[in-house]
């Protein structure tokens, strides 16, 4: 049983209309909706619940955590934010959605600003698959055609990504690299571009089977987070 | 259900006693019964079969491959090596094991000439694990210690891997990148380094419980091979 | 003092009066034109020269070697094709252009098919840099533009760049890694997408700009081939 | 002509004679006079200088920052640490030594806890180049020998480097990522390991050889920082 908690701003919903006639249980709710199924245990939990939903308890069971922030960024604490990156390294999953670029978590994590491109303007997007061979392209095919998104752009002041997995063309004519994977410490992290809160973005099956295919690839290594510090004397390996 | 062929050439094991000894079922076969389990079938296939073993009907009907070689490289047929080639671009999983690295099928993914020091001097090893979020070190401590292996030492001339997973330190002085991971087409390879024909090592219960996790690792994604060649005009695009 | 070899297959000059008048010396010489500074030594060598103008003279004495071949793949020798790849281990940079995705040195550089989708539709390109740090987009700004070009589409079937540094975006509704390096050996190989023979690509500034830098970056380090083979028994380490 | 300045965090020096004996100018006076060449202007900067010696000036007339801290990470203000960074996010190369992997600027720019394993016993290191293409081991032979160092071993808790060129050998049993890349925005990092306070590590030719080199590779790329923000409308980009 894989325990998977879905973390949401959630304010957009509450002032939004557009938004939250496309997402009525929140995106939290959208999203926890199309995750469940035999082998997961899903949660919600979000910005205005006490840390914000984000205890040390639920932390402790949390196997992948899944991020969508973007108006209120400045509002997670960040004693919250260095107790999940604890997590993460300790081998929780994390998997950064759309917006959530520019979240405390994902920022320190990569250690740059995580600035980009954008535009709102209806843009087509495809999202066409680099790397072929990814467990998390399962079942994908050539490309994910999205009708109408929020255009995000190189460049993006990221690390190169451990693998590159899938990259964005928009009508307009920029390109955006919108599915990067990366490990840190005992844990792996999946930023995943597309999800604009206002477009059915999550309601759209193939980018679903993405998140699915995702939160089984982030999921922990059975291990113990590695030993540091002052190692066995020398001598004493030499006495052996 | 995942389909495993265990290749071994099987000359050692005709000719010296030693090896005989240790791998009565020769080495395919020691591999193929750790491997066994509810999800796994496990077949073998040797040098001195008709076509290696490895028919199409073999081939096709193989989800991961695993590849011990190291006599008779060049008795291995090129028309082979190009089948073997071509089912790893369409997604089948390939697990080349110590003395495979100077193997055909492991020279012509690589493009190197996948050359090394080496040292038979019962040296030590020391695995060391580098990425410790993989999938393929799952249940597996710092490092695994093998009283007494062959050495291979840098430089070893592969492409830089996709993912360094683990490192050996050997007692007489060299380190190795001993678990490395590529992708080629729609396939992915795994490259682990310990297994010479005359110590026990595929009896160890630390390296059979990786070679285990790798086969789950290296499984084929479902998905078809990538569409080639002249693509939909433009014209015809523009008119949508 | 850096000596570059420019190696250009220079059929379709010879049959196609379009790709004639656009590189009158055919495009090694327009390549060399450009490449001509205080610090480079350029020559050139064609596809119907002895040897393909790479004889074992030629390739000692170049640093790096820039490859554009199309129609004639298949007419160059394999033993050249192995020289070629034997200085690249030893050292030699090589860039490969365009279309040269498809030539035997590229193919059996990297291991895989090296195929792709392409139209030719006069598609606007747009070459985005990925990795701002990189020496070979030194004094590049953020994208290049080309008014036209043959589309190159994904999946291109390469390994993944140990360095990613551009991707393009075309009209059509493609994205491709036009900007692509890989080490090899002691060498180093950068891909580099545009140079369709029927558009003046090689009269542009910007991408006669990334081709120099490239020259540069690509230059042999000072270090012998490493040594390989039977290393030092450990007893004689041990006695020390 | 670049510019190079060497921070040191001098406190060792300043209690510790044996420290003080081996580099009667400081390590940052050691490394500054190594460095200087026709091409090269150096300076240093230390810890207890106002602004740690790194004012704006200095910084923005840095091409490149070498960093060497042990004792009093936690001294070094915060600001000046964002100040670094922002540099190097612009472009400046940067070069962290030894125990500097614990320093505030190389954790906020990794985004893990750079924790390690180490042990003060004289062990024997031997420094193996595993990448040799790269212009940092131009001139390096297949490893370089320290008779005795400061172990450092995995798990060393760092992003998958983007590089990895050399792996660190040491008597009593461990191995480490000594000598690894990473680009963050427009700027390039190199993390080396050797160097503890109480050896003369940075008086061997071969060291000081490898610190020159990087500094060469590290330098600026001359590009703007990319734009960020919102970008052009596409319905102004239709019209055109």
């Amino acid at each position: 049983m894989l325990n998977v908690t879905v973390w949401n701003e959630n304010r957009h919903e509450q002032k939004n209309p557009v938004v939250r006639d496309i997402y009525p249980e929140g995106i939290h709710g959208a999203i926890a909706n199309f995750l469940k199924e035999d082998q997961i245990e899903v949660k919600t939990a979000t910005l205005d619940e006490l840390e914000h939903g984000l205890t040390a308890e639920v932390l402790t069971n949390t196997d992948v955590l899944i991020w969508w922030g973007h108006l209120a960024h400045d509002e997670v604490d960040d004693a919250i934010v260095e107790k999940v990156k604890k997590r993460v390294l300790e081998g929780m999953g994390l998997i950064v959605l759309h917006s959530g670029h520019f979240s405390k978590i994902f920022k320190t994590l990569m250690g740059t600003s995580c600035d980009l491109k954008w535009r709102e303007a209806d843009d087509k997007e495809r999202i066409w698959i680099i790397d072929p061979s990814h467990p998390i392209v399962d079942g994908i095919g050539e490309y994910i055609e999205l009708e109408k998104e929020e255009m995000y752009g190189e460049h993006f002041d990221i690390p190169a990504p451990d693998e590159l997995i899938m990259m964005s063309w928009f009508e307009g004519g920029e390109v955006f690299r919108s599915g990067c994977t990366y490990q840190r410490g005992n844990g792996k992290i999946f930023y995943f571009r597309p999800g604009h809160e206002t477009y059915p973005t999550y309601h759209n099956k193939e980018i679903q089977h993405v998140i699915k295919n995702a939160v089984h690839w982030a999921k922990p290594v059975n291990r113990s987070y590695p030993v540091y510090g002052n190692a066995k004397p020398l001598e004493e390996i030499k006495a052996k």
